[in-house]
């Protein structure tokens, strides 16, 4: 790298005090606006931390070598970063910044580690899981606006873990793509496929983050759900899950997802879905109708929360693209 | 992980309003009071950081991989974590906070990732530096209290790059210590080595630092420096360097590292010098004098700052061992 002229204000003797104003001001040559602005807040609250916890040296080593471990157990199937910030429960607040939801609309929930980007893609009515030892599940859903409008061709991601309360991407041993599909919604709004009955599961305990949840005494277990992703041009993305009524974790989810409204009750099939859907007399169903909003409305509702909650912090910003940058006379 | 008893209040429904204090519910489960502090001060500002921000699931997700890249390209020999505290001036701030320095004692500067741990022992008068490119030069120095009293037998770590501005561990294939010793003052608290005049030196910019920096449009660049370390019993660890005067980065060091007080100039050798020590004719030299200061008087003065600054943020806390835990009635 050559050696570039130095063009910051003159720096010297920092201090506990005056540390944070010259990081910031040297971070200020940035020519990207919102990226001087996330360092200008992340500087500052990374600071008033280590201020307010007098935090030791043997502490701020311990995090670091915290986070080298969390960085070094991840991998293209693990990404041990997401599920720390899933239990520190900044995942959950991302998805409500990101996804402000209308009434009548389905609600967001947690992405988790495990979602992968090649999952296989299915027609209507086919199985997405192998496991011989799990509780068959029908799975009736549609796809609506929210004036019960049908949305076809929706993208369709969804996955679940196997009956021991494993995803296909734990196994060290991978065996492929299982309990995990993409498909589409029909020109009625419509998906249906078949499934296992999901289980509660901890999630991966033998990781750094495994080991904080244990220090802090908290469990690791989610509740029984299933994931799903809606993707469609024009339609702002929903990233959820559906959680089953009764769960013990359903007042306790590890990493904070459970929404009233995404409670799920299981029927059991009817005669006519028996014969319709190929299915066993008495199996399980699951009958749910996801609302999706437009995304235009999406982002005027974003914009409108982000006035209103900046305004009430007093922060000189304005937004450019829905995201606040400093306000520079 | 057998499945635990559920034992937290119920969640569900979080939002933006309610999941900080929901968080901070569920951690406070935590046996451990001060870890309970901590992470309560660590949620609420993670959180607010993603409030006051409205932090992009796009910008988030790049946060996340770019945390896994930095543990990732860390080892034994760089700790790029260490790295970033220290461009992000966190690392100044929290030897600031931990290494309080009452008048006339040696001001603390940042470590940087490039201390190992088993550096060769040397006697008074080798050589630290195999580096045939580097200008020679002889370092003088004595160790004292404040009072002037020389303090014998403490454990003095000594790093610096070669010529080219790199350290030893840097080097793909390793040729073993280079540029580092470790030494004991005598009863006069006098140590005294031969080693090279230090370079100014780009820290790496090869990983995800440097490319932030780069981002950032700041130089990734240290002024020329000499590291020291003085460890013994009853005194207060000093994690220390001198700085070459006129040095062009003597006011922008990318890490924050630079003091007045320890801008040293070089000196020529004197006659008797040459003699003394086996240095040739106009062989620069460094003459110091370092201050330690009593893990008692240290302790005190961090105990008072800490009782201050938390007094003044009107932070409700009790300090245990000199770290803040939450007062609890």
């Amino acid at each position: 790298m050559a050696q570039p002229k130095v063009n910051v204000p003159p720096m010297k003797d920092l201090t506990i005090d005056n540390i944070t104003e010259n990081t910031i001001l040297t971070n200020s040559q940035c020519p990207d606006q919102r990226l001087t602005y996330l360092m200008e807040r992340l500087v500052t609250h990374l600071h008033d931390f280590a201020r307010e916890t007098r935090l030791s040296t043997k502490e701020w080593m311990a995090a670091l070598d915290f986070l080298v471990g969390v960085g070094q157990i991840s991998s293209d199937v693990r990404h041990e970063f997401i599920l720390l910030s899933d239990i520190l429960g900044l995942s959950l607040l991302i998805d409500a910044i990101n996804h402000p939801k209308p009434p009548s609309s389905t609600e967001g929930s947690v992405l988790g580690p495990f979602h992968t980007h090649d999952p296989p893609s299915i027609a209507n009515g086919e199985t997405i899981s192998s496991d011989p030892a799990g509780e068959p599940l029908l799975v009736l859903c549609t796809v609506k606006d929210r004036d019960g409008n049908p949305i076809e061709d929706v993208k369709i991601d969804i996955w679940e873990t196997d009956s021991s309360g494993h995803y296909d991407v734990q196994y060290a041993e991978s065996k492929g793509a299982d309990g995990r599909c993409v498909m589409r919604s029909d020109k009625d709004g419509k998906f249906w496929f078949k499934a296992i009955v999901p289980v509660p599961y901890p999630i991966p305990g033998d990781g750094p983050v495994g080991k904080l949840l244990g220090m802090l005494g908290r469990h690791n277990w989610r509740p029984a759900h299933l994931h799903f992703m809606f993707a469609k041009q024009g339609w702002d993305h929903l990233v959820t899950a559906l959680y089953v009524k009764g769960d013990p974790y359903e007042t306790s989810d590890a990493v904070f997802g459970v929404k009233e409204s995404l409670i799920v009750e299981f029927g059991t099939v009817t005669g006519e879905e028996r014969e319709m859907y190929g299915v066993n007399e008495g199996c399980k169903v699951l009958r749910h109708a996801f609302v999706l909003v437009g995304e235009e409305e999406t982002d005027s509702l974003r914009d409108r929360n982000a006035r209103e909650a900046l305004e009430k912090l007093g922060r000189r910003v304005r937004l450019v693209e829905g995201l606040p940058v400093p306000d520079v006379d």
